[in-house]
């Protein structure tokens, strides 16, 4: 299992890593200068007759926080269906390599192999990133015709098929047994269908896009709103309602694609040794078990 | 897999493609002369006792936003839902690739064929478009049969189930093994049952009527009720605010509707060539397999 | 697959069939009168010392759009659900008769009728219409005793577990395919056992109580809060909201008890036909294909 | 199915019973005690300087609203499950008779006893009432034992369960129809294991108690901040939001439990019943069919 | 099943155990004195043109509350889930119970034991304590090996599964009866990863974040906002409304985080006993059934 520490409230309250402050600080600053600049002006064009009053932005505020309500809820569901995708693996991992154990210890440790070299090449495939070191680590000389396709995670998934039909074939499992373990099998076909799903299909453009545009004015035109009314505060309300609204939109477009190395993605590195020290662990491996994955000192965990 | 360019945040903050602005921006113009007109006549209707000021229009505005934001809901959960099917469709579709491979090596390239034209053969059903191509390039002659049904996406189901029977008939597979191919032409069934339903089925038509009409005559009146405020920066307000409500309308129709051929529909196209790839693949049938499509250089994908 | 025209934007602004309009028609000609009366009294009542001004209408008015929301989003669920029940209905059946078809072709002319009989009976007694015509048409002098019974449609169910018991009994399958056919037929129970919880169990009467209530009453004080404001604009306002008030009290509902007759309910005439079309489709009687049922000139689909 | 009448929409605009009007008439009584002590000391607070406006109240009115939201979906998502437990106890009661009608004809009328004493036990446990007189109308002098245990819903599952087993060791049937049934079984046991889980575990206390104490805070306070705009209307207002408020806590009270008596909670005897009926009419009783529970004068169903 | 007694209306307004007052009396007093800090300063600051007026705090609080209840429902559905997790954990240990008892008779003494310490053993690791003395109690002699593992849950799991495996191999059970009972400890493997996975990963740590910043944020500048109009009234209406979003804010924290031993969190205690009575019942172990635990005087019940 997975170990978070815990932060202190307070401490939690100033936290920068882990945040978004470091993506909107860039921005919170050009909200900054907007707010002066709409205090120095205040007087000036408010004799050629343009006014903005809060009123309209209230409305207008109210609806984007609907719509960012309904936007985050989606890309957390994304989120959280990733994760969901990842307990499951654990799982069906479990589930196969108690089958094996059970019914052909022999060849429980070229299976084992299979399983975590699964698990790893989705683990790169997601992040496009190369599964070279982490097949060979695993499966040794086999790992070249497997890196030569064009997608290494099913092909993996296909020889675990081809292996279990090959016993079947032999007679050492009924048609029963070898449809309860293809079951298992199709577990992680899930798993990998549901994660390409994922990461080839974000949200609607449109929605992100939308947003994006809605919050930025928003945030640009607001300190002119709020500058006749709250005069010196207007910096500092500015900036808070902005912080709130940038903050949100950011996050969503963080958690929509939760498959790459930012604060609030999906610890895969995290997950995959876990999945390695339960499997190893099951297998009797006790004195080979790597250590889990903990934070670093900025509570990052990859 | 399906890959995506990523777009940096300051060209997307001015994306024309993919966005809704080319939908709806009549109406803005439509929104802005009402805007002129409403600056124009501001003296003149004042002075018959006609006025309309903001806080009704600001009760109206959150009452509408929190109406579009479950329109919006009801229709991202279709659009979720057929990406599901078309998830599941990948699976489905490997999986019963796999179980042929291990077990019928000899058919795999019919039943591959018959997969690959259920796919296809789905793919023009929802869009209404002519599947005569591509049938006569999987199956050949058999195609002629299949085409001059009513559904052809059924019968090429129930094709695939007849096989099935003749192998359990010919005592080549037993029982147990017949059903659980069975199952698997079973997801296959669901998923043309389901998208026929999401395809047949638009939501209540009185809803998005509601909200249209709602939208439309909200955004006719609002620049009357900001003018008196506002002067000279009604049109500005008043365009922003109907742009919220004009985009999120339009986008929650095009979800309501994945099947077509907009910016935000399901890019069936993309999917069934990723399909077509992954099951030849599987197959061995590396020399032949067709290039994935990728967005063009709007970034549309079909 | 039911097909459904398309009606141009500008059309639908002004539809009057398929929207909730001619059932809310006399309530806004009274929200008229009301406004009317409003105006006529201001300064009556204004001596009086009587006030209502927009503030606490804004804040209740907010209020029933968050539980208007709710409601709506809980009935929508309910319309929702019963479509997939039909949804499921299709594909149950065509598993059935795929399956029939394959290992029972003698038998498959009565089990289809059966299954048919099923899906008609099931609409009547959602409807609480007469099952007779279609009974008899597709059973015959079978009907009769079918029709004699409480439950119709579970007594039809009944009889297709007697005869798959009975094929089993015989030995013409295995207990695996009896147990297979079977689990179909659970499929069709659930799909029975479903509707009659919908149709059964509304949402709790309270809550739809207490929302007529609440946005009749506040239709009716609104146009005296609007008043003293708008003046003369106040009727135009006052049945802006109202209209979108009471429309989405209206088709909420409407969608709570999605099988009756009404424009927004479930159309299961066309999806009897439609099932039916595809049952003797995929039996080969191509010569008798009814032909699909299609909205009619108002759009509706019974 | 449970039979429902329709109430025309004039009556049911001035329902007393089903609403929620008696239980919290003596808060609205107690509201509008405050709003006339409002009115009465306004003059003098006023003068105290002490004051309170309507902005803030409707900031944290809408803030309420949403909380009230939540916490309406929350329970009300308790209350649909209940129903869906119930309903899938009716389909998993049929398809263990239709089971066994077909597999055991003999034994037929003991297994229907023991599913109704299932399900009237199961009602008692959850209401905490006395199940001795239906278990002895059901399984006579057999009723004894079962009544004598802790948790006789449990063991009479378990009697089912056993008689199952006996059956297989009997040589009866195969184990393939035995895992059949035994699977229907299992749905029983989740009905069993779900009811159970949400009686036992309330929707965490302090979220009910956060909303009480707010709404009532809320609505005591509200006539003062009323009172000086509105002057003598302010009972109206106040009591018209007040019912708002307090309805909609109540009502999410009431279902939050939805295991007992009151107008809103499950119809648990009604649903019994039918399940009594659907039975014994699956095993040919038809002259001794019990008569459906309709709701009595005050449309209350128990 | 747990019984909890209910409290009277009148005594749950002012309880004080159970509530989150006593987590955020600190903060609310921190708010007093910021309260009258704003009263004692309102002239002096006043003077100085720095002004807070509440219409941008309405527009943030209305915005806020839409992310609270986001942000509720999150965490909500954490803590339902894991209440489902414990639910399906009685489900499925009484099922294995019934199976066992049925087949093996012999064996259920040995197999109770380990389906009791799976439970206990899940419990003492979500909350990471000592499971050494139930395990003791239960396993006796054998629970040095388990204690020694690192995951002694799952290896618990993996000692049914070879105990299952041992009676297939001996010829005791047929594969189906394995494949059945096989599901059935699949079912303990779904919790025990479900868990795993609620434990090892919370919401992304940038959403409590981000609106603990805002809500400590906004409860601190709203006396300042409150001041200019509410003079003496500040305090109270800036304690009322900093007690609604602290509290929710707390609240969601707690229900976060399912597994301590906190007010809102799951009885596990209670939970696990629940099981053990249960399974011992019906291993009919009446005499030496432990007593269910009860909610203590506070109504805390672990």
């Amino acid at each position: 299992m997975i170990v978070r520490p815990h932060r202190h409230w307070f401490v939690r309250l100033f936290a920068w890593h882990g945040s978004v402050l470091p993506d909107i600080s860039f921005r919170l600053f050009l909200n900054l200068l907007m707010s002066l600049l709409a205090l120095w002006l205040l007087n000036w064009y408010e004799t050629l007759g343009i006014r903005l009053t809060l009123a309209p932005f209230s409305l207008l505020g109210v609806s984007i926080a609907v719509f960012l309500g309904f936007r985050n809820s989606v890309c957390f569901a994304r989120f959280s269906e990733a994760r969901h995708f990842f307990g499951a693996l654990l799982i069906a991992c479990r589930t196969l390599q108690r089958q094996v154990l059970a019914l052909f210890p022999d060849e429980a440790p070229r299976i084992q192999a299979l399983l975590l070299a699964f698990c790893y090449s989705l683990k790169h495939q997601l992040r496009r990133s190369d599964p070279r070191p982490d097949l060979e680590r695993l499966l040794g000389a086999d790992a070249e015709w497997v890196l030569s396709r064009r997608s290494p995670t099913n092909m993996l998934h296909l020889q675990l098929s081809h292996w279990l039909a090959e016993q079947r074939r032999q007679g050492k499992i009924s048609d029963l047994v070898w449809s309860n373990i293809d079951e298992s099998l199709n577990q992680l076909a899930a798993v990998l269908g549901g994660c390409e799903r994922l990461a080839s299909m974000p949200v609607p453009f449109a929605y992100g896009l939308l947003l994006h545009r809605t919050v930025y004015l928003f945030c640009t035109l607001l300190p002119f709103a709020l500058a006749p009314d709250l005069h010196a505060m207007t910096p500092l309300v500015s900036m808070f309602i902005s912080y709130t609204f940038l903050s949100l939109d950011t996050l969503a477009e963080e958690l929509e694609m939760p498959f790459g190395y930012q604060n609030n993605h999906l610890p895969m590195d995290a997950i995959c040794a876990n999945i390695e020290i339960s499997l190893r662990e099951m297998a009797g491996e006790e004195e080979t078990l790597p250590t889990p994955l903990r934070p670093d000192v900025h509570y990052r965990l990859t």
